[in-house]
């Protein structure tokens, strides 16, 4: 494509934490009402951002993480019911499978050891709108890591969204794409449906649309056609956390995808800030992985049909190509050797 | 499972001819209405049929045969008008990638030359009452022939709906897992929701639940992630085309699924009547391919977003372990010198 019709302004931020610690509202898109409506949620309640984490208004990798931080900031900004622990919990265990969610509330508790009170909403607050700015700063440095991979005419096949709605803006691997669309490297992104959620259907044709990126949406039994006619370059998807040993718990899917990219020939990166790994875990055996409501798969159930839906897969590391983080790409074999 | 469970008495015929040569009716299940609805349909009037066919209200390979020479029959016993070739010409290509339809409409032409008017109505009416018996003593003898395949305890990945629904009765694909669980073999199956049409969340699982086969949905990127699990005994399928090779077209999806299987050390099974092979063409490169509707993808359209949206794929012979058939089970590569 040329970069002339990329236009990145057209992407909204998707959270934002407003006013300030004594009186913190939270922002965000609720993206279950996409690609129908953009609705941006303001809310001081602690609780109502953890339950947008829970029932998928706010989700992401980095998204939640951030997100995480906010709830207890709004926590100590505006309720203060209970104690500072109890809401930590509360919001870590909101989803099992993403590592970034445990990732901010350890930051959070970090940052706030031996401070009570306005003090402690106040470094809340601070803190999360650094973590804000970091994560588009990282993001714009996966990016521009990942796009240094690609030639011309690249054709990327993605699958669910670690775009800028994963993100508060720009994205993870669709930050990639938008860092290589932007040296007019793309030709054309594909995008799984990504049942039974569709974060591909709804939101990552969404976003590549608004933000000028050629897109295809195809339903995810049709990316083997797709690769054996040879219409795929690359693969590129995001992850909810990587282990030590470069296994990459994802959305489910990934993992079908990857063996496919490997059958094909095409290489598959995994695009994540270095806060997605997990360098407690040896392997992806160990990560939990989060069953969610058999609804989302059937709404109306059929008698005597059971439904098996599970929100994440693990991709072992010889399947991964390679793992593009803030500070460079790896191979997976490095990634527990890093130091972020 | 045990066996006592099991209720094809339960199961519907799909299709049947009702009436005689000069007033003949074809009543057919409605699959669209499926899994909400057991609508039968019947008529009269020879469009119907051929729109039914192109509108998936009647699909399978096997039951689109059938129903294309009914369709002929019902030409020849009520309508009349425009040339018997014609209305040949106009069933043969509602839908062009199952061989099926065109070896029916083929074996209609042949069995009515030199006839006329009543006499061609009368011949046309016995053929397509004895292509429904033989359909259901072919799909038999697939069943038997692929529960042999089978020991205790299976557990069997299908893909889209070779079953009951889309024969007369009974089944290909499920008509080896019907006949594996009258022998007491079968623990579970798992059914592919097959994006975008559905045929397993709607019409596979509807099936087997009625038919008292357990079962268990999912969606169609969960099976790479089942399979890893150990939970996949056993792939079975069916097929719109077999090529001389061993090549096979199915419903797009059955190719990535096949591939998966192929990774994970899992057998691929393709169960199909003779009828679907296609001696005339040596390799699936030359099958056509089927494009169908963006809307069955994405009902309502977003600005900016493409859709791809291929019927069928095609799985190369080094995928398939073997090819089920009323003849007995035969290794790919010998399907091009079966004599049917």
């Amino acid at each position: 494509m040329s970069n002339s019709t990329l236009n990145l302004e057209n992407l909204p931020r998707t959270l934002e934490l407003k006013g300030s610690a004594s009186d913190a509202r939270f922002c965000f898109i609720d993206e279950r009402r996409l690609p129908g409506e953009l609705v941006m949620v303001e809310t001081g309640v602690w609780t109502e951002v953890v339950d947008a984490i829970k029932e998928l208004a706010i989700r992401g990798a980095p998204a939640i993480g951030v997100s995480g931080v906010a709830a207890i900031a709004l926590w100590a900004a505006n309720d203060g019911e209970g104690s500072f622990d109890d809401a930590c919990d509360v919001v870590a265990n909101a989803r099992p499978t993403a590592v970034n969610l445990a990732w901010g509330v350890n930051r959070a508790r970090a940052h706030v050891v031996g401070l009570e009170g306005q003090a402690r909403a106040e470094a809340l607050f601070d803190l999360v709108k650094r973590m804000e700015a970091e994560d588009e700063q990282t993001n714009r440095a996966i990016g521009e890591a990942g796009a240094a991979l690609f030639g011309p005419d690249t054709r990327i096949l993605t699958h669910c969204n670690a775009g800028s709605l994963a993100t508060v803006f720009y994205g993870t691997a669709l930050g990639v794409v938008y860092a290589a669309a932007e040296q007019g490297k793309v030709a054309r992104v594909y995008a799984d449906e990504t049942r039974p959620v569709g974060q591909g259907a709804r939101l990552t044709v969404w976003e590549l649309a608004r933000a000028g990126v050629p897109v295809t949406l195809i339903c995810d039994d049709m990316a083997a056609s797709l690769m054996a006619n040879g219409e795929v370059d690359a693969v590129v998807v995001g992850a909810d956390r990587i282990t030590a040993n470069g296994d990459v718990a994802n959305k489910i899917g990934t993992y079908g995808v990857a063996v496919l990219a490997h059958e094909h020939g095409i290489p598959f990166y995994v695009a994540a800030p270095c806060s997605t790994i997990d360098f407690t875990m040896a392997s992806g055996d160990e990560i939990p992985i989060e069953q969610r409501s058999v609804t989302e798969v059937l709404p109306q159930s059929i008698e005597g049909v059971d439904v098996w839906n599970p929100a994440f897969d693990v991709t072992p590391a010889r399947y991964v190509t390679a793992i593009i983080t803030e500070h460079g790409v790896y191979a997976p074999d490095e990634i527990g050797r890093l130091t972020c």
